[in-house]
């Protein structure tokens, strides 16, 4: 895809502002706001049963992530996929630690149901979501980003989502397309939220682009918060300052770095 | 008000270290108690309905925030604001996107009847909490704080309050008394939990003062906040590391730099 | 004890990255989590009543603190550490508050039959866990580790757990053993959940070393961090930069560095 192309969404994103609805878990939700902020977004946490239907559809996009799930969020964030699918509010899925962990798991196949526009995870997540045996140990993924490709697609045709498996390469398919990224930096790893927070951005791109933009608009969230990684890493070595340094990139990367520094890999020789 | 009363709530607080009992929302705690350190005072997460009536007559105040109430945390809340009432334990109400969304707007109006010290919030919600109506999509802040002053000293009057609306001007108000603050930087709202933290803040400042001197010490918190950040927005110019230098400049900015910085508008120019 | 043996487990918790389970305070579970990458270990914040006891036998330890606890959360913990005991993963306690708060204090008491293999906590905290009456006003302790070392022999030997004290000194003992050791900065009080974190730092430690070396890892975690916070205090000298220096130390901190900074007080002349 044109780099040109891609960076327009993030210049969609930083005027339009779009209000991201996150339902994410306790751990990232501080960060993940900020990751919101500092790419131009509004990110509003309505978390109450009582309050997410009808937040739903004053915002742009939602973000559904199942990190620390019980189930008294069980039942608010099915209440805020229903209220988003019937305003046609986009939301993105992260199925966080979903393969080991029962509970979690049996929730998140029920909400494909409520068709999510995006699902993001890393490959273990991927894989088992798309029905298949793998062996996480929780938010670690055990298994490299190429072996999930599979089951990515396998996941994205039956969904009907655009599927991303994210990790030290990147995938992005809708079933048939495939994006191969390879930006980044083993420092991503080393920050909690970094994957979470992404789901976040995934959301936002989307929800500030056309329904047929919407696989475009996934590319170019990953592309550019792995770019920011990337070069966040060249400013700070350490996990303290690096996740200081991402912040400020996410805030600054211009097109002409964003261009010079993003790398797309052939598939066919990932 | 002279810069010099005002700074010496400042020493009160770094001397006094007063206990702020916060029932706030999920996004901000760790920064709130991060910025509640920073200035001096002891922040104290203490959130179980089974605890918060007992920990309310040992706390300086209590520092109460919407933003992600939920029914269980309304509960908590509502023993919290009584017993402090009873106590004599100040307490300040932070209405987190009063206005758009009704369960925690209703919820807002019927904690009035325990007698906040000060109300904090940015101009959509002071004016729907004053009765009237706004415009906001949640946190964010549609209206200008200047079209929110009159909604302010009519809230103030309501209340017995002590009101501030916060936003490029600050205004303070007690329904017939008005300061205007002019300090701060647009960074201030790229990092999430400011505004929050900044309720907090002036629930240290009033827990440190006397009954008679809320007013003062609500003007004080907030000048030397929104002084922090504007000093901390020439330290760093992107969010991640303005984060890091708000909470180090808020540890450290003394009387002179505080009187060199400080800007008060005259009201009726503003 | 010798450098080189401290240093060992640390070297440990780098390679074997061992995964902990954390069920703790809201404020501070994003701290934690990355204190536990920075440090090379794995967090898992798993927190629903029916998920904690499935990962009880996956994860390599489980760290429990109080701070916000409430009662749906002590359903949890009780689940997950009785879980923990039967599969045989080692569980350390943060008694956050104990003391001064009745429902904490009760479910602290009664948790105690589940045996943890670690008890962290400052001086008022261990105080109230040894069936003393101490004089907390919350998470700040008033009395000095010094007066605490007495009640933490009684809790060890009453418990058979390794109970460590902190504070400007710090104080491991299982009853018989006793090691001081006098490294960290202020600057760590000023920051929210240094110490929560600590415990979880215990926790990733002892799930990396076998039973006969609780002890030790104990000892090894606590000059780890408090080496790791007096080297960040030369840093930084304010409490936001020093978080972020905090972090880049723990992820850093070579050999050399600690054998040449660990300070380790003889108990007969503390």
């Amino acid at each position: 895809m044109r780099s040109a192309d891609l960076f327009s969404h993030v210049t969609r994103v930083r005027s339009g502002a779009p209000l991201v609805h996150c339902l994410t878990n306790l751990v990232v939700t501080n960060f993940t706001a900020n990751v919101l902020l500092a790419i131009g977004a509004a990110p509003a946490m309505v978390v109450a049963r009582e309050e997410v239907a009808e937040f739903a559809p004053i915002a742009s996009a939602l973000s559904v992530n199942l990190g620390t799930l019980d189930e008294p969020q069980a039942r608010a964030i099915r209440l805020a996929v229903d209220a988003a699918r019937d305003a046609g509010t986009p939301w993105a899925l992260d199925p966080v630690a979903v393969g080991p962990l029962s509970f979690r798991t049996a929730f998140a196949f029920d909400l494909l149901d409520a068709k999510p526009a995006v699902i993001r995870g890393n490959a273990s997540e991927i894989i088992s979501l798309s029905g298949g045996a793998a062996s996480g140990r929780g938010v670690d993924s055990t298994a490299a980003t190429d072996a999930a490709l599979d089951a990515a697609q396998v996941l994205a045709l039956k969904t009907q989502a655009i599927v991303a498996v994210t990790g030290a390469t990147d995938y992005i398919t809708d079933g048939k397309r495939v994006v191969a990224l390879a930006n980044g930096s083993p420092l991503m790893t080393r920050v909690t939220g970094v994957g979470c927070a992404l789901s976040a951005t995934v959301a936002a791109f989307v929800g500030a682009a056309s329904r047929a933009e919407w696989f475009d608009a996934t590319v170019a969230a990953i592309a550019y918060s792995t770019i920011a990684g990337e070069l966040a890493a060249r400013d700070a070595a350490m996990p303290g300052s690096f996740a200081v340094a991402y912040l400020d990139r996410l805030a600054s990367v211009d097109e002409a770095t964003f261009d010079k520094t993003l790398v797309q890999r052939d598939i066919a020789s990932a």
